[in-house]
Formats: C-alpha cells, structure tokens, sequence
C-alpha cells in the first residue's frame, strides 16, 4: 500500500495506543462500522478494522451497497465467499477511493467509483479490484451507482458473452423488475434487441414498458407463448427454472441459448432433449462470484467499451427502489424478501446515510 | 449434367420405347433397384429411376449402404426426408461416380468414394453433394466405407465442433460400441483425448477398449460414478436421454459439454439448475440430416483435414457388424432393432453383394 497525503482513516488510533512513529512494526489499525452475518444467520453491526488493499486492488470508501440475492442466500450459508475475499456481505459499492495498493496509479486518490467486490459491500470502507471499478462522473449521482455492478456484469456475462445477443435478437428477460432485470432489458435495447420480460405485478410490467421492453408479461394472469403469439426468442435470461425454464425450451428459436442465473422457482427442470436436439438449443448458466479475476476483467472490458458509455450519457439507468441507512440493513433485507421491489435496495453507508 | 463417355444408365431405355435423339422432349430414364418404405412403413423392394444429379452433384453407382437408427425412426415417420430429398431410406453410401451435374469436374467419373446424403441410399444409385463425398484410395476396402460419412459427420459436429475436444479432455461416450461410438473413441483418441465408453455387454465393452477406450464401462453391472472413481468429463456425446443425462451431469468437470443426438432411454430429462450454474455446463444437441449445406460443408472439410488421413492411414477403420443384401433390408433391420450388433450394418448393392 502507497502512502498518501493521509487517508483518512491513518487519523484514529487504535484503542488509545500511541503509536511511535519510527517502531517498524508498529501497525496502525483504523476500525470502520460494518454489517456482519452472526452464527444464527442475523445481521448485525459491527467493527471491523478496515481493510487493507494489495495489489492492484483501491480502497473505497462507502457512500452506498448494492442488495443481492446472493446476501440473503450468504446468511443461510448458501452462497459462502471465495477463498480469501470478505466475510461481510455486500458485493458492489460506490464511493470514492481512499487508498491505492501495489501498481495503482495514486492519481486515483479521491476518485468517484462504483465496483464489483467479492464481498464487505455492507461497511463503510471496502476493497475492490481496480479493474472492477468505473469511474463514476460528476453529472451522475454517486449512490445510485451502487446498484449498478452486479447487474451489469450479470448481464454483460450471460447475455452478451455467453448468450451472445446482437441486434434483432429476442432476448426474453425473465424478473424484468429484478436489479438485473431493469438493467437487462436497458442493455438490450441498446444494442438494438428485441425484449420480452416477464413480472408479477402490472406495476412491475409497466415499468419493464418504460424501460424498453417490447412486450412485458404478467406471468401470473397471462399465458407467455400465448402472449408471444409465435415469436420465438433467442436468449433467456432465467431466473426462475423448474417448470419456466421446461415451457421457454418450446419457445425458443433454432440455435436459442438458455441461460440461468437463479432458480427461484425450483433448482430441478425437465427438459425434452427431442427440442434440444431439433432446435440445437444450449442450455447453460452461471454464477459470477467465482469466476476469475481474468474472467471479471474480460467482462469489465466489455462493460467499459459498450455499456459505460450509455450510463454516462443517461441512456442507460440504475432502477432503486428504496434505500436504507447500513445500521438498517436487516430491515432492507426483509423488504428484499417480500418480493415487492423493482429495481435495486441500497444501503447507505456514513454521513450520507 | 454434363456428358461423359457414356454413362453406364445411358445404355438402358426404358420399357422398348426407340429414343430419336434430336427429339428434344425425349426423356431417357434409366431404372434401378431400390429399397422403399410403403404405408405401413415395411421395407420393399421396387423400381425408381435412376436420379439424376443436380448442381454441384455426383451420380453414384452404390457398391453400399450404411444402416442408421435414423431408417428405422423414418419407417414409423419420425425422421422425415428434408424437402427436396429422396424418399427413401439410407443417409451413407460408398460407390463409383457415374455422372456429375453442373459445376462438378467430369475428371471425376470413375473415382471410388463414400458419401453422406440427404436420403436414397438404399438403391443401386444415389445422387450426392460433391462436397459430401470422400476420396476412397484403392488399398482401402470400398464396401466398409459406406459405414463411415454418418458417423464421421456426427462425431467431427458434436464432439469436435459443438463440443471443442482437445488433448487431454475427457471424453464420455454412451452407446460406445454403436456405428457412431465406435468412430468417437477412435477419433478421440487420435486427437490425444481420454475417452470412457459405456456398453451393454462385456464384448461391445472389450470392442471399445480395442478401439482405444482408456475407462470401458457395462453400464447394465457397474455404476459409471464408481468406475471414474472422480476422473471428472469434460464432453459427453450421449444416445442415452432421460436419467442417463441427469446422472451425466453430476459427473462432468467445470465448463463441460452435454451433446444429446439420441434419447433411447427417455426423451423428457431432469437436471439441476445449480450443477448447470456452478459448473458452467453447456447442454446441448442437434441432428444431422437438417443442417444446411453449408453447414455440412464446414463438418466435410474438418474431416478431410483432421480424420481423414487418419482412415486412410488405417488408424481409424470401421467397425462392421454385419452385411445384408439390398433385397434384405428388412432382414438386416431387425438385427439392428435387435441391438446386438457391434459397428456398422451394411447393404451391399447390385454385382457386390
């Protein structure tokens, strides 16, 4: 880690010891508040020293966290972190850079963020790779941004890397109000796609329509394929599985690409390897926690090249529902359960709370 | 079609009508054995002209045909001739060129090759794509050739093109001592794959381990999972469907590929969602006889790069179970029903047999 003219968080002492400057192995710990998962699978705050960044890693200091699914799952001890990242939850931030390690430019110093994390979103300081950062502009709100990674490398992954979607496509964005279903359907259009998103309420459905989608379906009053009326669709982005994913197959053009992300309807699907086989369907998935820093850093440069830009210019734009102080993060997680949002949940860290 | 020194048919007439050559409107028609499905879906013999071939086409004299799972499904209307195609049954011949149509090299005329076609090979002659045939060489036998363009096909699009075999990869093959398994283990093999195979009895799995299997499996005595005791799949060319695929999964390596071209157990398959997720799997399919030309084309010409010099080196050879006559058809479609065969089952046509 580089020294700079003093981060912030170099003024506190830990516990009232004074340190003596010179003592090499003297180490300045700075502690930060912080939301952990307790033994029961609770949330509860917490302080924790604030991390350290290595190589080629930034130091953020928090303004907002993004909600995933992937926390509420993390307290059931479902989704466990990968080796060496975070114990805390919370996999994508906004705030600015306080401290560089090894290889960052110090020129970053102060910088307007928003990154993909491994983890330790819900703190309010957390380390993220460089790569995995956007440098957020003046003109755009900083919180919001924080809704904004794990959606647009969802998406950028599974739709446009693995699903391979191209202008005229037909993507088929199941949770079109999800963070990532908002998203998706943004990015999709803007590379000139065709999309139909699926939602459980007219509002959601209505909001789909505002954000671009073609067709949006009330899964829960409409029939899909008799809303699609025959227009078969090349990408599916799933989070549903079990019997969704089985009726999409049927709906798919020739060479269709089946993607899942989640499966919230039931993890165990049938499918008719006659259709498969016919149509040349692949069915695949992924999840984005533990692919490769190469992996992320392949998606990151996509996102950069294609999708940043829109967000710049406004064309492309965080959805957030709601947002509640860190301390509260239990109570955002109960209304992220309920399943009534559209769009993100974010948890603002500090004095911005 | 151009003229060349008199085709053989050309010397025949039909049924004592006296041609006056300068008559324009004067059709020659050559008549010819040939093997077709009648309405209740029995094998019989009849009288077909001879076709004649179009652009970019070859006119094969049939010395044989290979037997496919796909003859037997088009009997009960399953697997219908593409438009355009021949009626009758047979997708693999080997044989003479007897004429070529438009944009084909009359140099051709006489050469020994086997071919993939759309339908008709069940006859004396059969028309091929130019592109779709094989230069046979005169130390190779030209009958057991006729065993080999199906196979070739399916293996080189679904374990090489779809499924990107490599050196090292772990190949599983269901169904190892069929027409198709038999070439996918030693294809594999000679790209410098592993390669398990399953069989049904202890001579088809003695066959795969002869071709090279390096794991062979009776999968009616012992448990797959067992027998790799953790060797994880990258690549699964499986026949099987229905439980054998949702087994399949649990056993595959991170990023492996599932490719469906049958489902002789069950046509509906479960899988689970979070083994397609977390290991990234691709599940996928296709036929062979629908692919368009071009697509063809592409499959023809990574055969004659990669396996070709191979069959005709002899390092990969057929494996022929048995042969019957063109007038026997039916007989040697019940031993294929029967299953017991190990390799290919041929007709041999006209003065061969």
């Amino acid at each position: 880690m580089k020294a700079m003219d003093p981060p912030k968080y170099m003024a506190t002492q830990e516990k009232g010891t004074l340190p003596k400057p010179p003592q090499p192995d003297y180490i300045w710990i700075m502690m930060m508040k912080a939301i952990e998962i307790d033994p029961e699978g609770e949330l509860k705050l917490c302080e924790r020293p604030v991390p350290a960044p290595g190589e080629g890693e930034v130091l953020i200091r928090v303004v907002a966290s993004g909600m995933n699914r992937a926390d509420l799952l993390q307290r059931k001890g479902m989704h466990p972190p990968p080796p060496g990242a975070s114990d805390l939850p919370g996999l994508e931030v906004s705030g600015f850079i306080e401290a560089v390690g090894d290889g960052v430019s110090t020129a970053m110093a102060g910088e307007r963020v928003c990154a993909l994390i491994e983890g330790g979103g819900y703190a309010e300081y957390a380390v993220a790779k460089v790569a995995q950062c956007f440098h957020v502009p003046d003109e755009i709100d900083l919180v919001s941004t924080a809704g904004l990674p794990e959606a647009l490398f969802t998406t950028t992954k599974n739709v446009f890397m693995i699903g391979q979607l191209r202008a005229d496509d037909h993507l088929l964005v199941h949770g079109g109000a999800s963070g990532i279903g908002t998203l998706a359907i943004q990015m999709a259009k803007s590379v000139g796609a065709i999309v139909t998103a699926t939602a459980g309420t007219e509002a959601k459905c209505n909001l789909c329509k505002e954000l671009g989608a073609d067709l949006s379906v009330n899964y829960k009053q409409e029939n899909l394929a008799t809303a699609l009326n025959g227009n078969g669709i090349d990408v599916v982005l799933d989070m549903a599985g079990g019997d969704t994913l089985t009726r999409d197959l049927a709906l798919m053009n020739p060479e269709g690409r089946h993607i899942s992300i989640a499966y919230l309807e039931n993890r165990i699907a049938e499918i008719d390897i006659a259709t498969v086989m016919k149509k040349r369907l692949t069915i695949t998935g992924s999840t984005l926690r533990h692919d490769s820093p190469e992996e992320k850093e392949g998606c990151a440069e996509m996102i950069r090249e294609i999708f940043w830009p829109e967000i710049v210019s406004g064309t492309i734009r965080p959805i957030i529902h709601a947002t509640y102080k860190l301390e509260d993060a239990a109570k955002a997680h109960e209304d992220f359960a309920q399943g009534l949002h559209a769009g993100k949940i974010l948890l603002i860290s500090g004095e911005n709370a």
